[in-house]
């Protein structure tokens, strides 16, 4: 597998990441969660994406469980998590509204909940969820400070930002920011055409990102049906599967893209992260492109 | 009343602007207008907008009229006026056709003319109204130069610009542009999520904000019904009212908007200004953003 | 005929270009060409446009039939080409889909076909046509030193390409890219609002600008009768054609874009060109701009 270097060298990724936003629905025991972490760690995967409020601010918790029971596994993982909304849930009795929060003393509260739930000492990267408009950039710059002096978080990132949003959170911090994870898929190719994927490579950002496969849809929705049989004949030609083909599309682009896997299957995780090895040609690209977007490039 | 430090502190706005837009349908004796103006500085409200355009081309010599017969008030406000509006009216005999003009010499005789219409010698800050696709800005600059060397303008910002606007006429001034003026209210959020207000805030340039209560569709259109209810009802809670509700959502943005207030009616100009006062918290804001929207946040 | 400084002076266009894209269609011999050629030397148009697309990649062989004839031309002349798109056709018969290909060894092939095909020793400029989502600009950065050193093009710009695509191939060269081919006219004014233009101008890149005339349509669809009447209008005040107006409209832009004239038809080459000595007033302009767009300026 692949490394991306990320702040300067400092820090590497895994090319394909563990995502767990769907970990509270895989109904894995502790010891099931171990198993599956040490299989991704034996194909390479090392770097695991998680955030506060996936399973409805439980996911966290269940993780920890499985690194309590294999300490060992902590010092073989980059962590990253996320914080900064907040939604209606059994563990949010308090919030009637989903809203970002990215004031100063939610953002440290936030932080610190992650690490007590994944009962870790440092979050190797945390990243903000969403732009929020109501963000105070001084606000979040001091916040990281302090995460970072305390030694509860090595390196900032964000998700879901525009270029735009990006530039000015960076503006106001003493350290970079190391990556933006966004929605990157043959579905939604947004960031590769609006300008934010010019921005981060400018910059030399790599992006985490999430949704490869289109959220599934490409599957069975007749929406998708001509990109969902280009792929297979693609896929055909290529000796692989509709899901790597998806992914190599994302992991084709010039910006070095760092896919999320969000599978809890372990076979269709390698069947994913294999996707590294597939190449796609200019035309079998292009083709994908054409038929997601129903249309020819000018 | 908070008061806001533009150009580097050399000079301050009040945190609420009385706006003039109207002043030519509020039926005032120049005397009227003397007391309004100082009802307006009791409040703290010490900055006034107005632009050569408002009332036909006629608002400026109005507000002159009550400068004259009140000379004191000059010195204790700070008048902000716009140029580069031309459109058909008795005032523009030779104009046929609603357009902009922002060549050296049209906008010299703009601002000079609205220092004769408003009867003083030095506008405090001058605005350019609108984005001119032909604008040339080396002419903008040596316009602003000029006006600036004789003493006729203190400072410049723009209105309605694009942040690739604002930085492209930013980058032919030797001195820093101090506002930009801006649509902002719950009903217009466009440059809280364009990167407009992304681009002034990362710059420390604050901006001006106009039609904070969306023109007034939030009060009976049933388009707004969503938004008019909700604020309503957050306005039950924090014992306001439905005008202070929309401006408070203006005012709790990071970017240090500063509202002009469009009425003439000192009641509800003092009511509007109270609006600084008003905390919104997060569940507050959202909620109203999501019934301005029709839709809750990603 | 007026002239552009490009790459600080060290090149220069006239302002009126001869583009070649259907020099295939035009039917002209040799001879024909080279005469048709000296004509427009004779008007002032020393800077010519080409593509190795043109002609389903056979524009440059024809244009070079005529400089062959007539040597002395290639020393009068500014040769501009592009390279980077592929499509089906019969000069392609390995390519099945149309796309765009920016790689190294790629670029490096397409530039040496342009000068084998055009006869000649360097291109004057060469611009990658079309924005690529796969191009790797380091890439880019290495095929455009390698051609640069060889002698074999002088100068770089690019075609079609965002102000974020510009910027970031822009930050992986040594050398400035000297222009942005776009798409400018009365009917599609894209890149005067959306940024494009305010970058160029703030970088001091002059564009050149094709279909400026809106590909024919002005003529007579009838989508576009309120923008044909307006100008015939306002020709008729000018003592001007349709096209002449046409012209004037994208010559008047601040941006000083350098129209790319597409007849092969020496009089209406003429009577293009002459668009340079048109001067449209503000509301002329602005009428023009109101009668394409179907609504007046806010």
């Amino acid at each position: 597998m692949q490394r991306v270097e990320l702040a300067n060298g400092d820090l590497s990724f895994s090319r394909c990441i563990q995502g767990y936003w769907r970990l509270t629905d895989w109904n894995m025991s502790a010891q099931d969660l171990v198993r599956f972490v040490e299989q991704g760690l034996e194909l390479g995967i090392t770097t695991t994406d998680h955030a506060d409020v996936y399973g409805a601010f439980t996911e966290e918790a269940l993780f920890g469980k499985a690194l309590k029971l294999a300490p060992h596994l902590r010092d073989k993982l980059e962590i990253v998590s996320k914080g900064g909304i907040q939604f209606p849930c059994e563990q949010k009795p308090d919030v009637y509204l989903a809203h970002y929060n990215t004031s100063k003393d939610y953002l440290i509260q936030a932080a610190e909940r992650s690490l007590q739930q994944l009962g870790i000492d440092t979050l190797d990267v945390w990243l903000i969820h969403r732009p929020d408009p109501l963000m105070d950039v001084d606000d979040v710059a001091e916040a990281f400070q302090r995460l970072k002096q305390a030694g509860k978080v090595r390196y900032f990132g964000v998700s879901n930002f525009s270029a735009s949003q990006f530039s000015l959170l960076q503006s106001r911090l003493a350290f970079p920011l190391i990556t933006n994870q966004l929605e990157i898929s043959a579905v939604n190719t947004d960031s590769v055409f609006d300008g934010n994927l010019d921005y981060l490579t400018q910059n030399n950002i790599k992006p985490m990102a999430w949704s490869c496969l289109g959220g599934g849809k490409v599957f069975d929705d007749p929406q998708y049906a001509a990109l969902r049989h280009k792929a297979l004949e693609i896929g055909e030609q290529l000796n692989a599967k509709l899901d790597q083909i998806l992914m190599a599309f994302v992991l084709r682009l010039p910006c070095e893209a760092m896919p999320i896997i969000g599978s809890g299957n372990i076979e269709r995780v390698k069947q994913q992260a294999g996707a590294v090895d597939i190449h796609l040609d200019h035309q079998q690209w292009f083709s994908l492109l054409e038929a997601a977007r129903g249309f020819p490039i000018p």
